[in-house]
């Protein structure tokens, strides 16, 4: 007998009749005699509605109260996958993250879980029930509804399997798995059968939407094996867990492409101690996430100058834009530049650590399919190149079918 | 500075353009210097279509689970008043039941509020919020959610109200108070400026649709002295009280047709010990709810039979006659005749414990107007008939013109 712990996305407890199909699949494991704790978010387009109606109100509704009325729609799912369990006869308790023992700091919208009280999920479990736990949501110390902000209910799941000390983890959504690279830009993609964690992690950071990254530094933390896999079909998915001495074997893992990206480049920077500095601490004091960050240094007449470009979310280029242009005096540029028609490319891989050449080879790689490389960077397991956007589908094809076919 | 708990229902908060408006009104309030105490249903609309849902998946939801999902409904609208709220400046927080401390038993969708901690709503009051709690719900001693069943906003508000010892309630509706009439019925009814708890409790046991008897009588208990207004415009509403000296002055309060009932009549049932007790039991068991008895003895032949009439809410004839006609060997009658085209006129007034004559000047009335009498039953403050359905209108504008004009 195993105890499982499964989480099913707002596509698949989207409508009753999703429901009950997630409630099949679970009656399926627990037939087989597997004690399984379900956790689900709200039904696809619930939340956003619920936005909708705060933002009728006002532009900028208060945390604490969006957490209030976001946990609704996860309430919901928990209730109705509970009634679609009891209507095929199997026992089930639905319990909100409060109720699930889900403790978490009191940072409304984007709390993080500080601790799982797993005692009445266990105690109904041995009772015999299947117990459904709402995704997303738990209770600050001192009794508040807080929500843990964008893929957590991936979050509680992966929280939950560590705290209930589960056999199994699955993460049910509506792809297959984790694959090679994205299968509608590159046909030959294969679904890989498993992953590490380190690679996860740079994938989903480089652009893959499998996962949000909290969720899977939180399975690494606490040593939580799961499974991404499909809840419209029975395929087996992709296991995530710990690196594996034959995981090395595989130079590259996936290929990935971000094109959410968009770079600013400051021309002529006064090449002095602290300029840099004072550029990314003014984009953090705004909390503009920088990604790539990459600096020339050069001559130019009889100052040291240099030229900074880094990469930034799409969204927030405005703001950094605006931010930039407000420390010009203090900074001494000569200009900013802003491209949004770009990509960036990634090749992930443990077996880089042991393997040489991978960077000429990718570089290699796209000088033959034509594609210009803008800005490089590299991390231990990975190497990732800024490209022009319209590049992105091809450097994609050509990087997989030298490193994965 | 005075504490006052107000309760808007369904219609009053069925958007977001509503919302603010009760917001507006609440600001003012509070502009005056007043704590104010918001107790919120569900957006009209919403309930109905969580029921729909659970429907889709079976028409027998587990009762537990359906307190899960409709819970939902009402923690919505208290965010969005408190996002409301905010919005005007005024510092607002929103709690569920359970945050409220409303404690009820264990019987889910129709719990009974057995305890309120105020402390948390007073602490919020006292540091200058308004504070909005979620109606119709609670949370058992174990830690479940529960909901008080139909009216119990309005429970929510009253119960509110004796446990802040608030110095007024105020149940906001979509009509502007308790009338001596249903004016789509009366063209002369009038709004009553007073009532007493014992005639608005007749008047809602006789059809009179303005709040669920439950809450009527609770306020009774705890001597909560509660006001009946429009939410759509600033005329002083019904204020519902204890029973004054003066209130004895006026003989009939008002007068109210019910046509949601059925007569289910019995005849030759033989005039032993016992019969009608089995009859009723019977129906009680079946949780069939009977509002009026008549029974008419007489004599046919060498044994004593006698006529039973009874009258039940419409919904639940079917069922009744199924229970009768089950226990006919038993009980021993000749046959059994439903009639569903009866209608229930009644008059209240704690004035007729003092005056005498006022069921000789009704009937007198009745007669005068061509209406033909069928059953009677009295209490110490009404007296109620039933007629044909189809003389309802009439039999009301006649008694109206009788004792309120």
């Amino acid at each position: 007998m195993a105890l499982i712990v499964q989480k099913y996305g707002g596509t698949s407890v989207g409508n009753t009749e999703r429901i009950r199909n997630v409630a099949k699949r679970v009656a399926a494991y627990r037939a087989d005699g597997d004690q399984v704790v379900v956790v689900v978010s709200a039904m696809s387009g619930v939340t956003d509605g619920l936005i909708r109606l705060a933002k009728e109100i006002t532009p900028l509704p208060s945390e604490r109260e969006m957490d209030v009325l976001l946990a609704t729609g996860e309430q919901q799912t928990i209730a109705l996958t509970a009634i679609a369990l009891q209507t095929l006869n199997v026992p089930a308790v639905s319990l909100t993250g409060a109720q699930a023992g889900i403790v978490t700091d009191g940072v409304h919208t984007k709390a993080k879980i500080q601790n799982i009280s797993p005692a009445e999920v266990h105690r109904l479990l041995d009772e015999g029930n299947v117990v459904i736990v709402a995704g997303f949501q738990g209770q600050s110390f001192s009794g508040q509804i807080t929500t843990l902000g964008r893929g957590g209910s991936d979050l509680t799941a992966i929280a939950l399997a560590a705290a209930l000390k589960a056999d199994l983890c699955q993460i049910y959504t509506d792809v297959d798995g984790v694959y090679t690279a994205d299968p509608r830009l590159v046909p030959n993609a294969r679904k890989l059968p498993e992953i590490s964690y380190d690679e996860m992690l740079e994938l989903a950071g480089s652009g893959a939407k499998v996962m949000q990254l909290r969720s899977v530094e939180f399975a690494k933390k606490f040593d939580v094996v799961f499974e991404v896999r499909s809840s419209l079909n029975d395929h087996p998915g992709t296991i995530v867990k710990e690196e594996t001495s034959s995981m090395e074997d595989v130079v590259v893992r996936g290929v990935s492409l971000d094109k959410n990206q968009a770079k600013l480049t400051l021309f002529g920077v006064r090449d002095e101690p602290g300029r840099a500095a004072r550029i990314f601490r003014g984009l953090a004091d705004a909390n503009i996430n920088v990604d790539m960050i990459v600096q020339n240094v050069s001559h130019e007449g009889g100052i040291r100058q240099t030229d900074i470009s880094f990469t930034v979310d799409k969204p927030d280029l405005l703001k950094a834009r605006q931010v930039i242009d407000g420390l010009k005096p203090e900074i001494g540029f000569k200009e900013s530049v802003a491209d949004e028609s770009i990509g960036k490319v990634s090749i992930v891989g443990v077996g880089m650590r042991s393997h040489s050449g991978v960077a000429a080879k990718m570089f290699d790689t796209l000088a033959q399919a034509g594609v210009n490389i803008e800005m490089i960077s590299t991390s231990e397991i990975k190497v990732s190149v800024v490209i022009a956007a319209d590049k992105g589908d091809l450097a994609m094809r050509a990087l997989h079918h030298a490193f994965l076919e």
